[in-house]
C-alpha cells in the first residue's frame, strides 16, 4: 500500500519517526520551502544557528544525548562550511542527517550558472566532498525520493554515522508515492552460522581465561551496548577499562572499573593488568595515536577479541556479519545458563567516587593553577552531569577524571577539532534541558565558535561554562613554540561576551584567579539559575598533572629527527 | 644548476617570489615546523586567525589587493573548515595558496590511525575534496617537492584561482634539490595563428559596428586588464558597462561608463543600449542568476565577442589558446596603427560622481531608512576607498552605487557566502593599510564570522564598519518567510563587541537610528583615527530602493509553481 506525500513532508515524517525533534541550521534561498514545512509541523522545530559549522556541531551535540539529529543548510556555502563537523561526526560515530537545500532540478539539469556554485555548471563537486565523509548520500528526485530517503536514513540509523541528502528547492513540495507503513529501520541482524561460531570461540576462550579484561571504546555508546556490557562484566566479574575515545561508556563508579586505558599513558598498574591479561575483550577497540600514548599499548594479539559493529575478530579469526548486540546477547544467554545457580547477576553497589588523581590542598590560594583547579572540579562533578570537554588541556585533564554515576561525557577525541564543544553544548542542552551541563573550554577553542554562545543564551539555557584563559594555544606550546607568537591569541574580555550576545539577565559572569574565587564561583554553579560563565586565568604553560611528557612524544612522532633540535 | 633547500624553505621562497608577504591561518601539531620557518624568515609573517574559515577569507581579502596570498592550516579539522572559502576564491577568481600541514609521511604510508582523520587509514578523502575546488593540488614528497611546488604555484599564478598543497610534518625540513633560478612563472602566451585569426575577426566586426558596447566581468580584475580595456574604450570611444560580478573593473567616473549591467535589473536605458548593440565585446562575461536579473539579458548572440582568459569566442567561432592580454594588446596595436592621426588616446577627464540613484532628502530624520542611508553613503564614498559589501541588502545597494575613482570593491557575488567580508577586511587592511576601508555588513552576515573583529582590533587597523541591524535575514524575508521565526536572529549588543574583543582604546562605537546621528557618526568616519564601528538600526523589511521585485523573481526561479501560493 502506498500513498502520496510531498518529498519534504515525507522526509520530516521519517526524521520524526527516528526521534528527531530539532533541526539545526541556517536558512538560504534553496531551503526556504522546507523551512516552511518544518514551521508548520508540530513536534519538530528549527533551531537557527549563527553559521553552518556551528549548526552541525550543535546537531552532533544533540545526537550525543538524543540518538540522532539533523542539520539543514543551503547549497555550497552552507553544506561545505559544515563539512568538517560532519567528518567529525563520522570519526566519532554520531548519526547526523545533513540536509542541503540545493538549486532547483530544472537548473541542475541544464547546468545553469547559479550563485553558490563555481558558475561552471558543475553540480557534482559538493556531492563528491560529502561522499568522502558520510555513509550514504542522495540527491532527492521525484522518481524515487521516498525510497532514497529510507535508504539514506536507514544507513545513518544502522551504522550510527552521518549521511547526506540534497533536496532540490523545486522538489521539496512535489508529491511522490510513499510507503504507507513507516517503521524504524530493522536492525540488520546476524548470520546465524557466523554468530554461533563467534560465540563458541569466545566462550572457549573465556572458559580458560584466568585474567580477562574488557577494553571499551566508542562502540558501546554508539550502539547503546552499555547495559549488555555492564552485565557481562558483572556476571563474569571481569574488570574493565575504557579508552579515551570511549570515555563514559560504562559507569566509572562501577567496582570493576579500572580507569582509562591509553597504553603507556595509562596508570602503570592498568598498563600491566592489560599487558598480562590472557583474554582482552575489546568493544570496538581502535587505537588512535593521541589516545593510545602513541600506540604504546601492549598485550598478546592472540588473546585479543575485538567485537566490532558488524564483525568480530578473535585472535586471527574473523566472524563477518555478526552484530555486536546479537553477539553480546548470545554470550550473556550462555553465561547465565551455565552459571544460573552460583553467579546470579547481582549489580555491584556503586563505589563512592575515588579521591581525585591530582590531590592538592584545594583551599590554598597560593596553589592556584590547573592541578588544583582540576582536583577541585573532581569533587564538584555530580551524578547525572553532562560534561563537555574541548580539546586542549581541558580534555586531557577530564579524560583522566573519574565521572560520577550517570554522567554523560561529550568530546571529540579523534577528529579533535577545537571549538566543537560550545555549539555542541547548545545541542546537548536542547536534548537534555533538565540536566546540569558543564563545559570546559580553552580560550583558543572558544574563539573558534564563540558566536554560538548567542544560541545558548537565546534559549535561556543554564549551563556552567568554564573558560580556561591561558592566553593562547597551551597544548601546542607544549609540542613546539613555547614562546612563539603564533601560539598567542588576542586576549578577549571573555566575561563581557554573554552580556553583548544575550539578554543582560541571562547570565552571571565571574572571573577566577584563585582558589578562594573558585569556591565563590562554584557556589553559583552548584545549581545554576542562569548561565554561569566562569573565566579562569592560568599561566600559558600551566597544565594538568601528568601532561609533561605529552609534548615530546607528539613532537617526535610528527617531526622525527627534526623535532629534537 | 640545482642546489639543496628544505621543502618548507623552498615553499616560502617561492611564495615570496610571487609577492606573498603574509600567511594566514591557525597552528596545529602538523604545521608547527613550517610556522617555525616562517617566524625565522624576514619579509614574511604569520597572521593567526580565530578559525580556519576566517583565515581563508582573510587571505582572499588580502589577495584582492595584493594579487596572491596564502593560508596555513592543520590537516582535516583545519583544511576542511576552510573549504567553503577556497571554493569562494575559485568562483570569484582569487588566487589563494592553501597549505595544509598534514600527518608525517611515515604515518600516511602505513595508514596509521591518527587524530584529525576518520581513524580508518584513509588519507585521500581531504585531497579528494580539495581537488573539486582548486586548479592544482599536490602532496609534497621528498622525491619531487620542488617541481611540484613550482607546478602548483604556477597554476595559481597563471589561472588566478586557488590551489592546494599538503606538506607532511616530517617532510617540511627535509632538504631537496631545488632549481637555482626562481623566476615568476612565465605567462602562458598565445598561439600565433589563433591570435591573429581572433584579432582579424574582431577588427572586422569593429569596422562595421556602429553601436558597439563593452561588457566587463571579473576577468578584468583577475588578470589586471583594466589599463588595456580602458585604453580600448577610450581609443574607440566605446561605452562600457560592468556586470555586478565585475564591479569596479574600470573606473566608474569614466565618461564611457554606463552603469551596472544585469539584464532587466539594469537601468532601462542600459538594458536597451545593450539589446540594440551591433557588437557586444565581453571581457570574461559569465551570466549568473542573481547578478543577471535571472538570465534576463538580451542581445544578438551573433554580435557577441567574449574574450576569456585563454580563449575567445566571436559569435559561433572559437579561438583557443589566445590569452586575453595578448589579444587586447594586438587589438590596441592595430587600432593605434590605423588611426594614429585622428584618434590619439587622450584620456577623458574624469566626470564628477553622478548624483546618487536613490536621491532623498538626507537631512530629514523622519526619512531614516535604507534609501536615505545609501543616498548619504553615495556622497560619503571618496576616491581611493576600499569598499567591502557583504551579501544581503548591502551588496544589492552598493552594486548600483557609483564608485569614485581608484576605489576598490570587494565582494563575493557568485559564491555569495555571508560573513565573507569581515575576515576579508582583515586581509585587505593588511594589504592596503594606508587606504580608507569601509565595510557594509548585515547582522546575519556579521554573526557568521564575528570573532574576526578580534584580528582587526589586534592589528589596530582603522576601518569603518557599518553594521546594518535589521534583526535578521532581510533579504531572505523578501524571498520567503517575511515574518517567519527562521529568519529572525538573536539581537546582539553589537557595539559592545569591539570592547570585549580588543583593547578598549582601539575602537569608537556608535549607534545610529536617524539621519542626524548618521551625520555625527560620519564625522568620525571621515578620517578615522581608530576603528569606527557604526551600528545602524533598520526595520526588518527595509531595503534599498529597487529591491522590491527581487524576492518574487528568486522565489519563482527556485520554487516555480509552489512559490506562488
Ligand atoms: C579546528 C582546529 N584547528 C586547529 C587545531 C589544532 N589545535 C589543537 S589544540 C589547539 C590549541 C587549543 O588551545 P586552547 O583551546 O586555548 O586550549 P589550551 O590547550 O590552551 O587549554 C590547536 C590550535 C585543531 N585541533 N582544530
Ligand atoms: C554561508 C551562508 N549561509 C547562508 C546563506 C543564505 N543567505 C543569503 S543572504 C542571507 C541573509 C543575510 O542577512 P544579513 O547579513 O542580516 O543581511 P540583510 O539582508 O539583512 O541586509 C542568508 C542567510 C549564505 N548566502 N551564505
Amino acid at each position: 500500500m502506498t500513498t502520496r506525500k510531498s518529498v519534504g513532508t515525507y522526509l520530516i515524517e521519517r526524521l520524526m519517526a527516528l526521534g528527531v525533534r530539532r533541526i539545526y541550521g541556517v536558512p538560504g534561498d534553496y531551503n526556504l520551502e522546507f523551512l516552511e514545512l518544518i514551521e508548520r509541523t508540530e513536534g519538530i522545530s528549527f533551531v537557527g544557528n549563527c553559521n553552518e559549522l556551528n549548526a552541525a556541531y550543535a546537531a552532533d551535540g544533540d545526537a550525543r544525548l538524543s540518538g540522532l539529529s539533523a542539520v539543514l543548510t543551503t547549497y555550497g556555502v552552507g553544506d561545505l562550511s559544515a563539512l568538517s563537523a560532519i567528518a567529525g561526526a563520522y570519526a566519532e560515530g554520531v548519526p547526523v542527517i545533513m540536509i542541503s537545500g540545493v538549486p532547483p532540478l530544472h537548473a541542475i539539469t541544464q547546468r545553469a550558472l547559479l550563485h553558490h556554485t563555481l558558475a561552471d555548471g558543475n553540480y557534482e563537486n559538493v556531492m563528491n566532498c560529502y561522499s568522502q565523509f558520510t555513509v550514504a548520500q542522495a540527491r532527492l528526485l521525484p522518481q524515487d525520493a521516498a525510497g532514497e530517503i529510507d535508504r539514506v536514513l536507514g544507513a545513518a540509523w544502522r551504522e550510527k554515522r552521518p549521511v547526506y541528502l540534497q533536496l532540490p528547492s523545486d522538489t521539496c513540495c512535489v508529491s511522490v508515492q510513499v510507503p504507507a507503513t513507516q517503521d524504524v529501520p530493522a536492525p540488520c541482524g546476524s548470520d546465524p552460522v557466523q554468530l554461533q561460531a563467534a560465540v563458541a570461540n569466545i566462550m572457549e576462550r573465556l572458559a580458560h581465561a584466568t585474567r580477562p579484561v574488557l577494553l571499551l571504546d566508542a562502540l558501546v555508546r554508539r550502539f547503546d551496548l552499555h547495559e549488555r556490557v555492564g552485565k557481562l562484566s558483572r556476571m563474569l566479574d571481569i574488570p574493565f577499562a575504557t579508552l579515551p575515545t570511549g570515555k563514559g561508556a560504562l559507569c566509572e563508579t562501577d567496582p570493576n572499573y579500572q580507569g582509562i586505558y591509553s597504553g603507556k599513558a595509562s596508570a602503570p598498574a592498568l598498563y600491566e593488568r592489560v599487558r598480562t591479561a590472557d583474554c582482552v575483550i575489546g568493544l570496538g577497540v581502535r587505537f588512535v595515536d593521541a589516545t593510545s600514548g602513541y600506540f604504546s599499548y601492549a598485550f598478546d594479539p592472540a588473546a585479543f577479541i575485538n567485537i566490532q559493529d558488524f564483525d568480530t575478530r578473535c585472535g586471527g579469526d574473523v566472524f563477518m556479519g555478526v552484530a555486536a548486540a546479537d553477539l553480546l546477547d548470545a554470550i550473556l544467554a550462555q553465561v547465565s545458563e551455565r552459571s544460573a545457580a552460583q553467579q546470579a547477576p547481582t549489580p555491584a553497589a556503586p563505589q563512592p567516587v575515588t579521591p581525585p588523581r591530582h590531590a592538592t590542598d584545594t583551599q590554598d590560594a597560593a596553589n592556584w593553577g590547573q592541578p588544583a583547579f582540576w582536583a577541585r572540579i573532581q569533587t564538584f562533578l555530580r551524578q547525572g552531569d553532562v560534561v563537555l570537554a574541548d580539546n586542549g588541556t581541558s580534555l586531557v585533564a577530564l579524560t583522566h577524571m573519574r565521572l560520577p554515576a550517570q554522567c554523560h561525557f561529550v568530546s571529540q577525541p579523534i577528529w579533535a577539532a577545537i571549538g566543537y564543544t560550545l555549539p555542541a553544548l547548545l545541542g546537548s542542552l536542547n536534548a537534555g534541558p533538565k540536566r546540569r551541563h558543564l563545559l570546559f573550554i580553552g580560550d583558543g577553542s572558544f574563539q573558534m565558535t564563540a558566536q554560538e554562545l548567542s544560541g545558548v543564551l537565546r534559549a535561556r539555557h543554564k549551563p556552567v561554562i568554564f573558560l580556561l584563559n591561558n592566553r593562547g594555544y597551551t597544548i601546542e606550546r607544549m609540542i613546539l613554540g613555547e614562546t612563539a607568537a603564533y601560539n598567542d591569541i588576542a586576549n578577549w574580555d571573555y566575561a563581557a561576551l554573554p552580556g553583548a550576545m544575550g539578554p543582560s539577565d541571562a547570565a552571571v559572569c565571574l572571573r577566577v584567579n584563585s582558589m578562594a574565587e573558585l569556591e565563590e564561583a562554584l557556589k553559583q554553579a552548584e545549581d545554576p539559575q542562569r548561565l554561569v560563565f566562569i573565566e579562569l586565568g592560568f599561566a600559558p604553560m600551566d597544565g594538568p598533572t601528568g601532561i609533561t611528557t605529552f609534548g615530546g612524544v607528539v613532537r617526535h612522532y610528527d617531526y622525527g629527527a627534526f623535532g629534537e633540535g
